[in-house]
């Protein structure tokens, strides 16, 4: 006996640099927003999961859920902090759809939060490369714009990718992100602007880097029954799905596929009963550039060595066959690691709804894709537009 | 439909100062003994969830969901870290029970982990209060010594409760952890030598405080029908409850009563069908001595005042209405945080097995508790011996 789960109320902060706020000011934010949205009464939540990755590292706070939950004025809840690193708040969404769809609960809180700015640099490039095993590849020095580095130059030499393909990538989602009110770059950059930033890992550049990004988003996932009773305007989720991937390069095959991303895709696409091709909207985890174009290879939009080519055939993606971050995606709507698996959920909630600002008509089914690491926690959701 | 919730393995590794070992290398040890001991294979674990605390800000390592899972050969699981402050790996056992309760998930790995040692003391102060809102009390200074300081002199102003009294308990945890062969200290002490120990912070004394600690402990959660099937060494888990309870002093009515001790207690023995009467034996978070006392209150195992008493009274414990901590508790076993809840579950099981090394004779119910900040997250776990 199971139920269906819907989303039944979504919020944001605006991502960005946001001084002077701290992360629970920043998680009740995004938690009443979505509390409002859903018209479900705060009493009937069970749990609230909070998704962050480097709260401790960055800003040294744990505890989170109670805190939040506290602050929220709930009592008598499961409150606990949930991190897989970039895919924290995606993974916390995995586990209270479980509980709802099993009937152990019939509505969860699910808040993503991340403060990554304010920071020197060198904090914050040690507090990402916590997502790295430091007993072997962090110890020796491998960081994430190195590890997606090695990806490009071997998708390049393996597949003809050009540089202005994964160029073009950056370009699309920033023009996307000039129309998104959440999002932290608002103004469009060029081809020639990318390929004249400045070097970062070869042959990333810098415009091929998401931004350190300040935000939190926030979800009531609750059961079909009680959405329909209190009237939220709710969105299925078809499929929920977390699995772990290599968590180094030396346990990799072929770092230009990643199979964590590749069976997170096959199992969400079986439990939701539809393919790639039935997917309208996607946010993609595009923390690099090359990076969604690994990943929509990954989940099957395009055989391997046809998403650099994809991305310059379809420079509005809102005539794509599937339309790939909408949003801006991490690197133009920003990326509060913490916080963007929410975040991303929140935005194809919108585009179900017929009221994202980057709008695709009659979008019937959204994905999200969000990776932890090196692709060693991956999430896909699935969610379907009401009929 | 419910299914019992079995705890089908356990494994722990030694606790105490581990120097040479990190985070990745105790979960592991502690969940191969889990593994081995339950008889469950590998291939039917659904989840693994790590729980820990400070593994970011003491080690710079977060992501140890995947790094374990793949560690330990799994791959598609859910795997996750999940914080709660100290009580992190018991709150992760209540999810993972809640999985298997409502049949989402048919076994669940928890582990809890953390390490310590080996850094400056300061260091580990600034750790430790990550579990205080650095927004409000954090700022302002506070810390655990400090605000069990105050619970203690308070106690003692409202209820009499003596500086003997609560000594006592460090005397009769220490002579417990002397003959458990995973505690950290196994020396007993005297009254006398605690209350010449040195001041921490008025009325508390060195010897009133746990120690910092290394170490894992894990459990393997089943169904009971996969317990059966495997012939594992099983114990029903008769109640598992976290709640949330204030998460500053100021949001105590009364800081001698730790309400979300209370209201987990009444739930936990509403879901057993039992009373404080029936626990025979009881891990207790005595992160302090005088914790020990508090919580044996607010448990029901004495009235609010009668547990500094009821320490003298029943000096060897193993005769008293209930025993506490055989196990040495955290003040002799020690505390590594993310560990601890795990860790006392471990003890409980093995007296319900009839096989701890200070057994209580036909021990039936056994029960845990474990707290996280100021009682902001709290846990109470029940057991049942097979019949």
């Amino acid at each position: 006996m199971t139920t269906n789960v819907h989303v039944a109320g979504v919020g944001s902060t605006k991502f960005g640099v946001l001084p002077g706020r701290n992360l629970q000011s920043l998680a009740v934010e995004a938690a009443r927003a979505a509390l409002a949205d859903s018209n479900i009464p705060t009493g009937k939540i069970g749990c609230v999961f909070v998704g962050n990755f480097v709260g401790g590292i960055m800003t040294g706070q744990e505890l989170l859920g109670p805190i939040v939950a506290a602050d929220l004025g709930l009592s008598n809840v499961a409150a606990i902090k949930i991190e897989a690193a970039c895919a924290s708040s995606s993974a916390a969404v995995r586990i209270g759809h479980d509980l709802i769809r099993a009937g152990a609960e019939d509505a969860v809180l699910v808040i993503g939060v991340e403060r990554l700015t304010g920071a020197p640099r060198d904090a914050l490039t040690t507090a990402m490369t916590a997502a790295i095993d430091q007993g072997t590849e962090g110890r020796a020095g491998l960081t994430f714009p190195g590890f997606w580095g090695m990806v490009m130059a071997r998708h390049m030499h393996l597949y003809g990718t050009t540089r202005e393909q994964v160029a073009a990538v950056t370009v699309k989602n920033r023009r996307f992100g000039a129309t998104n009110p959440l999002a932290q770059f608002q103004k469009p950059v060029t081809l020639e602007e990318v390929m004249a930033s400045p070097p970062i890992s070869d042959p990333i550049l810098r415009f091929d880097c998401c931004p350190a990004t300040d935000g939190a988003a926030a979800l009531v996932l609750t059961s079909e029954s009680l959405a329909k009773k209190h009237g939220a305007p709710a969105v299925r989720m078809a499929a929920s799905v977390l699995v772990n991937g290599p968590v180094r390069i030396t346990d990799y095959d072929e770092i230009t596929v990643h199979d964590g991303t590749v069976r997170a895709a096959r199992r969400a696409y079986e439990t939701a009963g539809v393919g790639p091709d039935d997917i309208d909207v996607a946010e993609l985890h595009d923390c690099f550039s090359i990076a969604e174009i690994v990943d929509s290879e990954d989940l099957g939009f395009f055989a391997k060595g046809e998403g650099g080519p994809a991305v310059l055939r379809a420079p509005s993606a809102r005539n794509s066959k599937v339309a790939i971050n909408l949003s801006g995606g991490l690197l133009s709507k920003g990326h509060p690691t913490g916080a963007t698996g929410c975040g991303q959920i929140y935005e194809v909630v919108m585009q179900m709804r017929g009221r994202h600002p980057n709008q695709v008509p009659n979008a019937r089914f959204g994905l999200t894709h969000n990776g932890g690491g090196t692709a060693a926690a991956v999430t896909v959701h699935i969610l379907e537009a009401p009929q």
